[in-house]
Formats: structure tokens, sequence, C-alpha cells
């Protein structure tokens, strides 16, 4: 799968593919990851790719132009490109979509700079606009590594032995329970007993037990539709 | 301000800070950038930090020693360390918590990788616990970017002239409404006409307007919670 960052800041990414479970995917040719920097396509003789805002208010704005020309070059190179627009304007992205866009051939992500992109670009290019959550960043560029690092790990072969897939939270509506490592007990702090007894249906019980607990507190809505689909099915 | 990342993998989180707002603001001394990797702490003879979880589970658990060693040599250092660890499970963080964060002197965030860290390590040491939104990274790194990024543009001297604290989305209960730069028509796409005037009072109404319609499709209940004040007071 191809991931291409459309960033006037390539190298703000390329350092988060340096190493660990992105740096071997991309070793073992699962990955590919490209940039497409706006600034190469901007038709102004200094380079200039934003300006003030038309109707007035504070900052400076992605103009149209090298955003028009960049994007149009990609989707020659590649029709099925599926871009992808980052503000904190837009529904919300969650591990579904994560699952979702791992299926794809090729996502391109869009990160707009200083107060925005030109709404026009957004109009006419964009496949799908994400927010990663209710904050501001100072660019794009974070959030399209978030869900370009969410996705990686959903396609096959990204993740290792020292990985797993299995019962994460948001795979089921629990959240996921504690973990615990070695040694049992350490600076006089130990391991919750059952989890010490080796019998694995009270340990299941247990993590049952602390995820609808961590649910109820952290996602309450969450944890009233999982008892509501239980009772219906 | 001084930002601490604990992690297995800095050179992840370096490529960040090598470019843009981020990096004048480390040049103007307004920000501190330091690392702590965990594996410099193991008592392990191959410098090991992880291990399998106790009662069972796919993965590996990064180990309480190597941890509570870096987090009391960090805390020995600066009693004014504020410890954050981030888990898929924990409360949302959200635009006020970085106004929050953005007046302490010094913050640390703690990277689990793997199947995440011991809990003893997050019930000892943790002065807050976020989740940065609804789904599954491959490790906290990117996590703490995003939260440093978000905390760092609040403080003051940050964001320079091209940037705008104002009038941001989450600022006031309403998502943002729609930018737009020159030329005024480009591609035969005109800005909106009300926009190219210059009546700043009816683009304000505009712009209010097309910010309550944003809000409406993409955060409902925040519409209502805003009409809900409004009517109040």
């Amino acid at each position: 799968m191809q991931f291409t960052f459309v960033t006037l800041f390539p190298n703000l990414i390329e350092g988060y593919f340096k190493d660990s479970i992105l740096k071997r995917a991309i070793e073992k040719g699962i990955l590919k990851i490209d940039y497409c920097n706006p600034r190469d396509y901007s038709k102004n003789k200094h380079f200039k790719v934003d300006d003030t805002a038309v109707g007035g208010g504070a900052g400076m704005v992605m103009n149209p132009q090298p955003l028009f020309d960049a994007l149009d070059d990609l989707k020659n190179r590649d029709e099925d490109v599926h871009i992808v627009f980052m503000t904190p304007v837009a529904k919300a992205f969650v591990q579904n979509d994560a699952k979702r866009l791992a299926k794809k051939s090729h996502v391109a992500f869009v990160s707009g700079r200083y107060e925005g992109i030109d709404e026009r670009v957004i109009e006419k290019y964009a496949d799908e606009v994400f927010s990663i959550g209710d904050y501001i960043l100072t660019g794009g560029e974070l959030a399209s590594l978030v869900i370009c690092d969410a996705t990686s790990r959903n396609i096959e072969g990204v993740l290792g032995n020292a990985e797993s897939l299995e019962t994460e939270s948001f795979e089921t509506p629990l959240l996921e329970a504690p973990s615990f490592s070695k040694p049992k007990i350490y600076d006089s702090l130990s391991v919750p007993s059952e989890y010490l007894k080796g019998n694995h249906s009270k340990i299941r019980s247990l993590k049952l037990a602390l995820s609808e607990c961590k649910t109820k507190y952290f996602r309450p809505n969450e944890l009233k539709k999982h008892k509501a689909e239980q009772h219906l099915s």
C-alpha cells in the first residue's frame, strides 16, 4: 500500500518512518511512502503558497493554484489515489476508518498549515475529510501521520510477533483491561492475585469486569450500547 | 517550557522539531525538548524492557523496572514535572487540556509500545492519562507529539504572524467557517460573493451562519449546547 504526504514540510514527517514497526513494513515492501510538496508546483516567482484571507480574518490561507496542480499531477499518475484532508472541522476519524482505509491501494494526505487551506481545494479534491480529535494542531502533518499509522497496522504483515491485533480496545465495544508484565511483585506492588493463579476462565471473567469498569468510566455511552446489544441478541 | 519524551524510540520524535513553528520556538528559547529512554535504565543484562503478559494474552508488555527507574530519575531532577501517559483507555484530550498544560513548566510524556505498559507504572506515576482519539496507534509517540504540538501553540510567543489564536474552532463552541485565499476566481471556482463585497458586518453574519451549519453537521450536540447557553444568557 502506498501513502503520499502532500505537505510543505516533508521533513517533519520523514523521521517517523526511520525506526520500529513502520520502518520494517517499508523494508518488507508492504508500505511505500512518498512525498509531494505543493511549493514545487507554485507558479509564483517567489514560490509563494499562501496569501491573506479574502473577506478578512487573521492569518494566511493556502492558495488554490499550487494545490490544484499538485493534486492533478497526483491523480494523473494514479487514478485510484484516495485523497484525504485533515481539518478540525470534520467527522472524527475512528478505528473503523483505519480498517477501511487499510483496504485501499493508495491514500494521499493533504496537510494544511497556517490558517488552513482555501475551501475550494477541499471541495474539488477531497474523497474524505477527517478530524483526529477536538484540539488544534500547528498543521495537518501530525494528523496525517496518526491516520497513516492507525491504518498501517491493519494491513496484513505490518504487525510482527511483539504486537497483536487481537482483543484490542475499539475492536469490541469495550475498552481493554489493564496489562501486567513480570515480575509479579515489584517495589511491593503486586499484579492482581487472580492473574497469578492461572485459572484462565477466572482471569477472563476478571478482565471482562475490568473492561466494563474502564468503559463505564471513560466511555459511558459505549457501555450502554454494548449492554443494549447483548440484551437484544 | 520543557517537554520530556520518555520513549524507546526518540528517533521517531526528533524529526518533528526540525522545521516550522516548533523549531522556531526552540531557537527562541521558548521550548526545550528532552528525551529519556527507559532502555538506558534497564537492569536486564540484554537491556530488555518488555516481557510476556502475566495471566496470558497476546503480545509483550513493558516491564515496571526500567520505567520506575527512569521516572524516579526524572522526578529527582525536577519535582515539578507533570507526567502524562497516553493510552486508548482514558479520557479524551481536548483543546482545554492543551491550554491548561501550556501553563505548566515541565510536561513529560510516557509512550508505550507493544501491548502497552504494566498498569503498576501508570498507577504509581501518572499525573494524567489521555486518549487522543478512538483509534489504535503502533505506540504512544505520535500521541505525545499531538499533545505537545497542541499545547505548544498556546504558549505565548510560539505562534508567529502567519498563524493566529483568534476565532479558532473549539475556542468558541462553534466550528470555524471555511477560509478562502486569492485569487477570487480560480479554475472557474469563485469565493462566495458576500466575502468579496467587503461589507464586514455581512461577512460576519455569513461566517456565523456557515459555522453553525458545519457545527450542526459535524458536532450536533455542541450546537445544541451553544443554543441552550445563548437562550439562558
